[in-house]
């Protein structure tokens, strides 16, 4: 059993949907070692999330941006906690739907993705600065 | 520790909401030798997802596939990845709302799921056809 | 390698989203054995839900369940799935958004999470009851 774990820290992301497949790659090379197992990416934030989605078309993670606005607004009447700007609790819902974290399989030292699919920094905030992650790879 | 790895490929469903514990589960007889562990299930598409919802009744099924039409519609005005049809930008959105893969504990050999807890597998596709899974248990 | 699993049952909490990363930790002391490691949390059940969000100011909790209320509404025309309840088929779809699990790095025998992160029970129901979590934590 194998087990590495290294914390990284992001360049700063513009709010939105960014593919960061080969950031998180290069930060664990160790994955290679590893014949059948996991590589989970763990987000430290509460106003950013990861997912996983498709790796080719910009569009697509621009459709994310807008359609995320739409259905979680800045402003609504109900919103109690304002005081960090109109931003803030709205990137807090998303990052809750879209989750802190991701795991998927490896499969004789690579990630065993489907062709089209990628990983996702999701950025809610206007300036969310760095963000760190937690990347461990396990396995046999 | 013990870790199995298995790439399945689930026959062709229709848009909807389905149940596929039963499949996950006779493509990893393997598990039922792990005492404390994990099953984890990936699906390899970025227009399909999995989930962990009620097992029962068939109409809870139907009303997540009605209220995820009207949260995420076709044809919002905004989108701009279009050209694989109405229903293709929706379907990459559901699918990271809902997520990629589900992770269950096992307790002595079985799958330690609430009573009413069931894998449902989430077509958002009009003719997605055949999807692949990765189904890994692990543990000791 | 390490695997330590416990099924624990948190007291009823009332509708809304409520942190319970110290219930959590209290449940498996076992996990400051582990250097590099996961701690999962499960929940056996389909109307209520986990996630990790932000820990110190209370009214990010109730804009959740404000939001959350307006996203999936009761009472939709188009829900089939009403003999339990109003709020029964809404706390399945909410429970689905969100996931039944969370799963957080381990590092040097204390959960790595970011200094706002804590983990939520989120309960969809107005009368949900006891909720029965598998909480295990694992690794070298």
């Amino acid at each position: 059993m194998n087990f590495f774990q290294q914390e990284i820290t992001l360049r700063p992301f513009p709010r939105g949907f960014h593919l960061i497949t080969s950031e998180v790659l290069s930060a664990l090379p160790e994955l290679q070692q590893i014949s059948a197992g996991f590589l989970q990416v763990f987000i430290k934030h509460t106003s950013a999330s990861l997912t996983i989605n498709e790796n080719a078309d910009p569009t697509v993670r621009q459709d994310f941006e807008s359609h995320f606005n739409v259905m979680v607004p800045e402003n609504a009447s109900y919103y109690k906690h304002t005081f960090e700007g109109s931003d803030d609790m709205p990137a807090h819902i998303k990052a809750s739907l879209l989750g802190a974290s991701v795991t998927i399989p490896i499969t004789n030292g690579s990630l065993n993705l489907g062709t089209w699919q990628g990983i996702y920094l999701c950025e809610h905030r206007d300036y969310g600065g760095s963000r760190k992650l937690v990347v461990t790879a396990y396995g046999k």
